[in-house]
């Protein structure tokens, strides 16, 4: 592809909250047309009836998905469709040599037995699997570079193994010893209506859900393992707090012997320095969500309190959680700056 | 009826958020206890089920909705299932003389024209729309005290008209220049879950709806109008702003004559002198939706500007706008102090 | 006293948020009558200026805080200024015999060079340490009903401890294991404005604070260590939620054998029987701030996950938190229904 | 000025709100350096630890408020410290020769008298009022591009002028019936804290303010008059409404002859057709405060009722009511295309 002619891009599932981050985000991006945005219910509508917010700006008529206009329209495909919708799509995208950021959870586990344990029903595309690079660059960016199938990561996944990721590395912890205490904004439960999300409900209200059994769990600790070089076993506890958009992380871990904040502060600036996305404090404060709403930043701060490391991150659930990390893929595989339409 | 019996109540329509607030206010009512608690969808839970919150405190089983079986368990029935429900249940509940609070809004309008032009259908219990009280005590209390049926009023229609009777008994406005602007919670909307409700479409938003079409229109101008002695026309402008509870109203009308603020605020504090849940504010300041707040207030302020009146209200939608001005009005029908369970 | 005649009680400290719960509170309570609000500030204006919710249900004009006069009209005194104020004045309300329930944090820690660590000075009324009983009704109730002397528990306390009590007394968990991570909405942070409370700061935001380093910290530790019959050292890191009211605590603890959640839910069912303030989770399922919420009520919730258990518990931090707490532990100590004035 | 050059920028009063909004538009600007952030208090510390948010991508030292410096680094200077206080700089900013954005309100008002009346203290510029341009661009662009000196609106005429304009420019609507019923977020009140911003104040609750007394309310009439021709007087009530950002404008003004709907909605959307940041509903549906916030859009939206015309606009106070226009005016007088940077 000649490096002066636009990327044609499409988003599938573009009606959800990520799409609609992707759409936004495309917009602005100097390198990439968006030709088709494909939804499943009221394909014929123009997305900006779907989003007045775009009124103007995205008068795109929305196009039922059909995987054959798909590939005859775009080079890249960006699937927004909820977990298990996206295996029966996956190889048509691929056959056709397109280059795919899958934004469901059906190619982020590596083995079909755990998906089928997590996901609650058979992989049909398992085939695919070992294909697809796990979407976190910050760890897997020479494989990104290089592959046409990229499994976005889970929002939960993205604030948490970026935290851990160079303690682990560095063998600062136990790997038995991790519990993840998150706090996420509303709009990680999507755009349908559902008590849980309804205002009256969740306004002035926190409270815990999935307890150790939430579907984000298996995928971070089968990355954080790959990491750390042996099976990390990770308690993650996830709360709904009245807010729009962000996620909260706290997660607390052993040291497996002394050391002082400073030290492992120094450990992570070090770790990340190269890193466009990802922000040490200076400090033992806390990041906060106010400071990365609606950018692609993961901010992590961290404080050793006796035996134990405190690591706390904040990110917006959609940008770097979603749309944003999708798009900084995009960049790598498309070899263009990686913070392109990002800052 | 002996004065130390407990008068038995029951709540048809239990499970809404009107229903909520009833039961949690007759729980603490001393004259009365819950007979039965029947709902549409779920009979057979416990209340405290559907509100955890009452666990302990209201564990009944809930029933369904059957008539016959309300009747004969209770003295005094809250009808509190949305409009157009309750023209099927009252001649049930009125020919077995029981005592009928109707939170629906079938017989808050005089003419079954009007109702049928209002709410899209006809009315199907018409005869008895002359015998239903509107329950406004600070308007129709002798009338309430009498009555076996109160028509409880909406909840914009409460803290608008609250506002204007004063204005309009004493002929200070012209009648046909009345602005209403309200601000209304989220709550006013239901339990139901709809898009507009959904936490991240509402959150960090404000909007208008139903601009001039709103149902509680007629009801405002028919009320209003028996009041002032001739037809008062408003112009009635909701919007929806993110918080749970709570409507504050904006009112602007335009004085027959100059007057001043302190003027009027005196004849508001004596015309409400005596009035429990009415309270005028003591200058030219605004009232709050958080000084009303789970309370069965309504505060009044008022300012006048040149030529125009601006009246300001506040009341809580779920309280003085539904369940406690209900419970306002059992107090009055039973012959009770007027204040029982709502202070 | 009379049991007929009420008993005279005084707010020292009334302007905070904790000193308008007490009012409400006391203002529906049938046994009591408010003699005095005593303020730092504004001495003279009425109570219902300062609170306009209360406008016509408490007109007192304001006290200044003086001692003499304060003991010479009340039988108990609440007092509910900020930590490190309440010690120059509980000798005074000591001697006069006065029944004292003391909101500040003076009075909670047992040793004076504890209090000194904590709070960063130095405690000037150590003597009287020993009289105070820490107010937590569901461990000291025996105590508390014959003192004269009650140091009410800070918010984050109340919750942490009634959700670890039962398990540390059973033995079933490592005293040294526990990380208590705690939400927190901005009233506990009290009325005067700063920076991390200003809406647009704290709105659409969470973040940690205090971490490790908060002053309930040694208050909790002293407080289980004699439950546990043995030292218990607890992680503790707070978080600012965009809400006004409640606390949710996520406590993490490892069990010292196995055990299953069912087990451990039908032992804290058991151990909290018949408090009237506490309720248990009937499964595996969180509790809500929204059932707390303007309640007495701590709701506890528990799971099981591995090798580990998580216990949930929230409170409505002004009133089980604070002013509502106070009043049960007047009731207590007046030897009245310990529910009067609180359901 | 070389078009390829950069043009160096500079923002007095760096470390509001409104500081904040335009340091992030420039920095995505790509013709402009950022060349000075003058702040008040605490000048020497990075623009980054006063907005985190901005760590790694604007770690500028701010500079003290010193006019000469400023001119010598600046080719264009943004004023945005509080009314009353640009007068004491801009005439050294002018006479420096250099471009000036005031965010101020000191060079809004034509009159020196109305400016004293308004503000409450003696104009000690008024020999400049006349030179600055009223910077609404849909107005006044022809005169923008021209000036060095330009008064940038305030938030609530923004929204409010640009919903009257047309319809006042048409002569359809009588000019002394002018009603503005505003809903404002908090952030319009200043990144200082005050009780009325302070969280669990201003959460869960409306209120209105300065009833017929705000100052923008001068500001609005001046401005309408002259598109009128003929003095307009109007009535403004501003609500405070729990959210950060953003302004909702309800209007309401009689019709000087019957008209439909779809008739003014052609005429705004005729009038404003080549305008970028306009935008105007296809039918009588509200805009929402959702679709502009972070944006530099005006959603104006109508709906005729009988004799009067109902104008709603939405807006983010914080762009198109501050910054946002601030640069769209600084596109103009700098001859770049009137977008960049703001889409």
């Amino acid at each position: 592809m000649n490096q002066n002619e636009k990327v044609r891009v499409s988003v599938v599932g573009a009606s959800g909250y990520t799409g609609f981050e992707l759409v936004k985000i495309l917009l602005r991006h100097p390198h990439v047309t968006i030709s088709k945005l494909a939804v499943h219910q009221n394909p014929g509508v123009r997305f900006s009836e779907l989003y007045p917010a775009l009124k103007g700006l995205c008068d795109i008529v929305c196009s039922p998905i059909e995987a054959s206009q798909i590939c005859a329209d775009s080079d890249v495909i960006f699937f927004g469709l909820p977990h298990t919708t996206g295996m029966a799509f996956m190889p048509d995208f691929l056959s056709a040599g397109k280059k795919v950021i899958d934004l469901s959870a059906d190619y982020r586990l590596n083995s079909a037995e755990l998906f089928q344990k997590t996901y609650g029903l058979a992989h049909t595309d398992a085939g695919h699997l070992s294909e697809f690079v796990y979407g976190l660059p910050e760890v897997n960016r020479a494989k990104i570079e290089t592959t046409n199938a990229v499994a976005n990561p889970g929002c939960f996944p993205t604030g948490i193994e970026l935290a851990l990721i160079p303690a682990l590395k560095a063998g600062l912890i136990a790997t038995n010893s991790i519990i993840a205490d998150s706090k996420t904004g509303i709009s990680g439960g999507g755009k349908t209506p559902k008590p849980a999300f309804h205002f009256p409900e969740c306004n002035e209200n926190v409270s815990a859900y999935k307890i150790a059994c939430h579907q984000h769990e298996p995928e971070i600790e089968q990355e954080l393992s790959k990491v750390a070089g042996t099976a990390v076993d990770i308690l993650f506890v996830p709360h709904l707090v009245p807010l729009t958009r962000g996620i909260f992380n706290t997660i607390y871990a052993e040291l497996r012997q002394p050391c002082e904040s400073a030290e492992i502060l120094r450990l992570y600036q070090e770790f990340y320095r190269d890193e466009p996305f990802v922000r040490i404090m200076d400090s033992e404060t806390s990041p906060q969500i106010k400071n990365v709403a609606y950018t692609n930043f993961c901010d992590i701060g961290l404080k050793v309190v006796g035996r134990r490391l405190i690591l706390l991150s904040a990110i917006d659930n959609l940008i770097k959680g979603a749309a944003g990390q999708a798009v900084q893929n995009m960049n790598i595989m498309l070899g263009r700056a990686e913070t392109t339409g990002l800052l």
